[in-house]
């Protein structure tokens, strides 16, 4: 009972009591209550995407994410509220209420998964099911003091989950810790043949994805932080070298500047190509920032797409020697937390600015998760993310669960390597 | 010396020499002779691609592919002809000049590589670099009896090489044995820094790739060939059935919709972005097709590109299911063979018919090889390719060499299977 609008739908007490009735106590997510983004669908129940004219057309199944945490045992509780249609990282951006983060009134949750993150925060359940394309997964994390698991692009399933950039959408999880998570990821690992662009882990991990991580890079140079980020940071960073065995300094140029493709290039083409049949006409349902964000994209010209893309491939093939000599990467998960006021303000500019380091992980084909990293002095909660090449996802988590003081549980992928613990 | 146009330049007999004499005579290509298509850069040579506004500009430096081919001891004599900027299949689109098939003189040569493939069918060299968007690298070698590899998207760097489509073009080679590719393959596939999309061959192949190809697959129905096509097709059918140990029908409807997306829908922008700012102003040294074709891509929308893609992800996860079962596919690599003729009074719908079959292949990452599949009742060249998964070039090569009764000489990829010959 936050009283704050994370719902926009709350199932019946006893669709709930029946569905909980219906789980496997024997599975490894018996009973464990979650909720679920609005944009992913669930059986007899609309998916609004944040758009109430979507609230009339229940779906007519679920998603297989959802599919899979149900057959896990898990026991759905309702749609949480969002950016709408997944555009955004503020969680301002919905004809159903601006969300908050939990330590402040005053704060942003994050977007576009604020509900579920809130939802997570707040106690109302200890799992949700979130997006992230821009950073949807880890930011509302980091902004409510939460773990927000990122898998590698098409690990987990999107059939069923309404598209905003269809080739970088990703489902994930919301928990308070990464032991919380674990099940939930694995149970969402599966491949779909529902899903076009799901892909299998591989059976050995790629070159680039280190069986442990012991070299954690941090970003070289100026950050442009706001001042009590950067104090926390400060403090990550003094933290780290008590986690990680080598930490290195990288350039993070050419990351952020192909995360700044997304918003800013070929890339909402795409947007529009996904929502833009939504956005005619115009109405009270629509949130004026989305549309006027996503119109932007129908005048995208296709040969400037290809010449995006050439720029990305550019871009990925020179981040891509950082993985030769480092295993994860460590960056705040945002550059500072703004107000509902400054939003309010600068609607594009400020939620621009909260993806500087969210943006690239999908179109350089990272994972990622985002975990809490203590408090800043005025007390809003300060949160890191971890980024690794795809399929980094096992050694990834064990590097998360060091971070949060958690058990190291993942045997090495590469049966011929010894386990070595990495907690501090 | 064959009349043909199939020269944009010839190399010096002394600066030939002089290259010979520099080749380490122990190189597995040592005084190998070969041409380059004149889309790949020769260091002090201009490129070309056709165009002869372009042959004031030396090329600084030599493309990744001629310079490996250098190191492994080969001696290039010139640059060839091709349909202008590489879009085309008919090798008439040329200010140089129409090139023929080397077997008749009112019949196209297939192209857009029509000058290497020419070179090398007609014997002025043994082995000569091509590329293949459309089918560039297949259809001159079935219209003049001659082999042509395209290895996996990426495994050969493409740095170097004017791009037509940038993610979808390979290098690839023409030779007259499976044989006589097998070294130069060899020595092309590095993975290379300087080509964003390079992608190295896995350690492992990945599980769609069979070892052996025991199961080949052939079109099921109708395939609309010219009569004399049709009779070498069902004469090609029965000497399959001598060859692989199973060949089972498949429905090649959803290959054949996702080929025809490169000419008709989004990859046409990728051209214009890539080619575009060389068709202004028109002038006589612009192919009228080629500038006609490529112009169009230059309305297409960005959100139409991306529905492009959707719709290919749907067919590549659609057509993927057909790898579980089968180890490669055979197909006629065109339905017919035009007269120049034909070429002249349709040029566009001509040239689309001839690419029916090879299309496809880099959309949905597979790699070919083109084979000479004997003769029509009428003399010409009938030509067949067998095309299989990503990263299975190693056992398709045995499956071409094994159909051109040549030796099977790759170890298969997996240490743990035996090797069983597959020769007929």
């Amino acid at each position: 009972m936050t009283g704050q609008p994370l719902w926009t739908l709350q199932l019946d007490r006893s669709e709930v009591d029946e569905l909980a009735a219906r789980a496997d106590p024997e599975a490894p997510l018996a009973g464990v209550r979650f909720a679920i983004k609005d944009n992913i669908d669930l059986a007899g129940h609309p998916t609004t995407a944040a758009c109430p004219a979507l609230a009339a057309k229940p779906a007519g199944s679920s998603a297989t994410a959802v599919r899979l945490l149900l057959e896990a045992g898990a026991v759905p509780v309702g749609k949480t509220n969002l950016d709408q249609f997944a555009t955004g990282l503020v969680g301002t951006r919905s004809p159903y209420g601006a969300c908050h983060s939990v330590a402040s009134p005053a704060h942003v949750s994050g977007g576009s998964s604020s509900g579920s993150a809130v939802a997570v925060a707040s106690g109302a359940v200890p799992l949700a099911l979130a997006t992230d394309t821009a950073g949807s997964g880890r930011v509302p994390a980091a902004f409510n003091g939460i773990v927000g698991v990122k898998p590698t692009r098409g690990l987990v399933s999107t059939a069923g989950v309404m598209p905003a950039v269809a080739d970088l959408d990703c489902v994930t999880t919301f928990t308070t810790t990464v032991a919380a998570a674990r099940p939930a990821i694995a149970a969402l690992t599966r491949p779909d043949p529902a899903d076009p662009r799901s892909r299998p882990m591989p059976p050995r991990p790629p070159v680039a994805v280190a069986a442990l991580m012991r070299v954690v890079a941090v970003p070289d140079g100026e950050m442009e932080l706001d001042p009590p980020h950067e104090e926390a940071w400060r403090a990550a960073l003094d933290r780290l070298r008590g986690i990680a065995a080598h930490v290195v300094p990288v350039d993070i140029g050419p990351f952020l500047e192909a995360g700044r493709m997304l918003y800013e290039g070929a890339w909402l083409a795409a947007r529009y190509a996904a929502i833009g049949h939504y956005l005619e006409p115009d109405g009270p349902h629509l949130d004026p920032t989305v549309r006027r964000i996503v119109l932007r994209g129908r005048d995208i010209a296709g040969p400037d797409v290809f010449a995006g893309f050439e720029r990305l491939a550019a871009l990925r093939a020179q981040t891509g020697t950082v993985w030769a000599d480092v295993d994860a990467l460590m960056l705040p998960t945002t550059p500072g937390h703004p107000r509902l006021s400054e939003v309010a303000a600068d609607p594009i500019g400020v939620n621009a600015r909260v993806g500087r380091f969210t943006t690239f992980a999908n179109l350089l084909d990272l994972c990622a998760v985002a975990v809490p990293a203590g408090e800043r002095a005025d007390g809003l909660p300060f949160g890191v993310q971890f980024v690794a090449p795809a399929f980094a996802d096992p050694p990834l988590l064990d590097l998360a669960a060091a971070w949060c003081g958690e058990p190291v549980v993942s045997a090495p992928a590469d049966p011929g390597t010894t386990l070595l613990a990495v907690a501090g």
